[in-house]
């Protein structure tokens, strides 16, 4: 129970407490403060309301610990739900991280604790919010980790992906592919900082985070707007990550399909859509036009010579072939 | 994907939106209105602040899978958090319950996740509140379930552990030992009712729950609030769960420290106490003065003969004997 109360005290120290979280670590629970809150540049934002994001990531299936430091796996758990908050448009005001630590791991568990919370600690610092909680356990499985953060909306309401409108421009934030080979899922930034700009300058009808592939999330952004889109194969970014010896429609399949992108999809009106990609390209901001918001509730994909085809659910476009 | 999408429909027609929950499951986040909320009898209650709990459980720490239905593994979860609620004196507003499920299991996946939310529903219609989100992955590893409630204070602000005073007396709400021998800590009443009944009456000074046992968790609270405590052995409830045929000593050992009780500790000041031990045993409320609250930060207890001693960490009494 010293060994407890000691990492407990150890880890609220290297947590400060930040606004909203009035009550942190070392309680039955965090106390958070409704009403205005300080955003990370000093401006303030309304917040009545609050977001919740919560993600659990284990080993063997999200990282494989054998082969990475803690500090990534700790910094994955909590960049996979800022990239949900982003998603949202709102920026984060507290996390709370729950653990099972294996008890024969070959590391001392003090180390890999303090490994696991430095990657942590990062990105609260790059992000201005704090831990406020958590739970730390020790178990014969392996490692795992539950990351739920609270977040406060940088615009006016939180952005959902129900809201996108027929006729809307579908973007992308960054080229897809590759990510899980490249060790990319485990070093990605997440998109706070382009939602916020988004967000300022015009606020999307739709938006959601890229985590299983566009080809999978966009039909769930589809289906919840109960909407459909065309994709234009040949405007899909494809990434550095994804090789140069793989055919046109292998590359094209990558970006589609291999997921852990952590990009966001963004539906816009179309009539912002050319204005956006010019302040886009005036800030130095990255933002591809990948396709259409439709009527009909199907997704299709628009290949290279303008033939139009229906997007299997897996992306599994070798039939074009 | 589409089985998740299935499942992430099928659960989000059990757990219907309920107030503050704007946007439940299926987007990247949860909504929740902060401001004014509706309380489970329809009294509204200000909500300026908002608490979040968080606890994970492990197959073969927190329960045992082989033993047990998935309904009480279920259960067990959020029932933990509500007691941390309930130790706030907040009322649950929303879940948010991220699982690792065994890809080895001898239940069908479908069956196993179906009884799961079981134990989590009727939790949920039990105090009014709803699941808002979650995750769900499937691995290599054995059974682990993240429960985070958030939750909006019952009176003005939430009650913490951080706040006894000298002089104050200290009353738990049932008798304590054996609950994890009985399967008691399987089906516990968190003590919502208890508290909230409490805060209308007199705010108490401070309050936690006992998941340690009272030798472990009486310690916490007097190190953040700063005080000592002395308690009286023949005053500290034990539980019927413990086996008669130990001695009294074990008896009261079995009461300080198997933990897993999840009753509330509560240091309510010196002139409310005859008070309130009237109006509880006239509202037929169970509960226990065991102690007080000293200055001196050090925890004494007073055996049956009226001497007193230091009270180890883990509660161990045996050298009385």
């Amino acid at each position: 129970m010293t060994t407890e109360n000691d990492f407990i005290r150890r880890i609220a120290r290297r947590f400060p407490l930040r606004p909203p979280v009035e009550v942190g670590i070392g309680d039955d629970g965090a106390v958070l403060s409704c009403g205005r809150v300080m955003g990370r540049d000093q401006t303030q934002f309304a917040a009545d309301r609050m977001v919740v994001v919560t993600d659990m990531l284990l080993d063997g299936v999200h990282f494989e610990l054998e082969k990475i430091s803690p500090s990534l796996a700790g910094r994955k758990a909590v960049a996979v739900n800022l990239s949900d908050l982003a998603a949202m448009a709102c920026f984060p005001t507290a996390a709370f991280v729950s653990i099972a630590v294996p008890k024969t791991m070959r590391m001392p568990s003090g180390e890999f604790l303090d490994e696991l919370y430095s990657g942590i600690e990062a990105l609260t610092n790059q992000f201005n919010f704090t831990l406020a909680g958590g739970d730390t356990n020790s178990w014969n499985g392996p490692f795992a980790i539950n990351v739920c953060l609270t977040g406060s909306p940088m615009g006016e309401r939180p952005i959902l992906r129900s809201g996108a409108k027929p006729g809307d421009s579908l973007f992308v934030t960054g080229p897809l592919g590759g990510s899980l080979k490249s060790g990319r899922h485990l070093t990605f930034e997440p998109r706070l900082d382009l939602a916020r700009w988004l967000v300022e300058l015009t606020p999307p009808n739709a938006m959601m985070d890229l985590s299983d592939g566009l080809s999978v999330d966009l039909p769930r952004m589809m289906e919840a707007s109960n909407t459909g889109a065309i994709l234009r194969s040949e405007s899909i970014p494809i990434h550095d990550d994804v090789p140069e010896s793989l055919s046109r429609p292998d590359r094209t399949q990558a970006a589609l399909a291999d997921g852990e992108d952590f990009e966001l999809l963004i539906s816009v009106n179309e009539n912002d859509s050319n204005n956006l990609t010019r302040m886009a390209r005036e800030a130095g901001i990255s933002l591809y036009k990948v396709g259409k918001v439709a009527q009909q509730q199907i997704i299709l994909i628009q290949d290279d010579s303008g033939l139009v085809h229906k997007l299997p659910g897996q992306g599994w476009i070798h039939q074009w072939k």
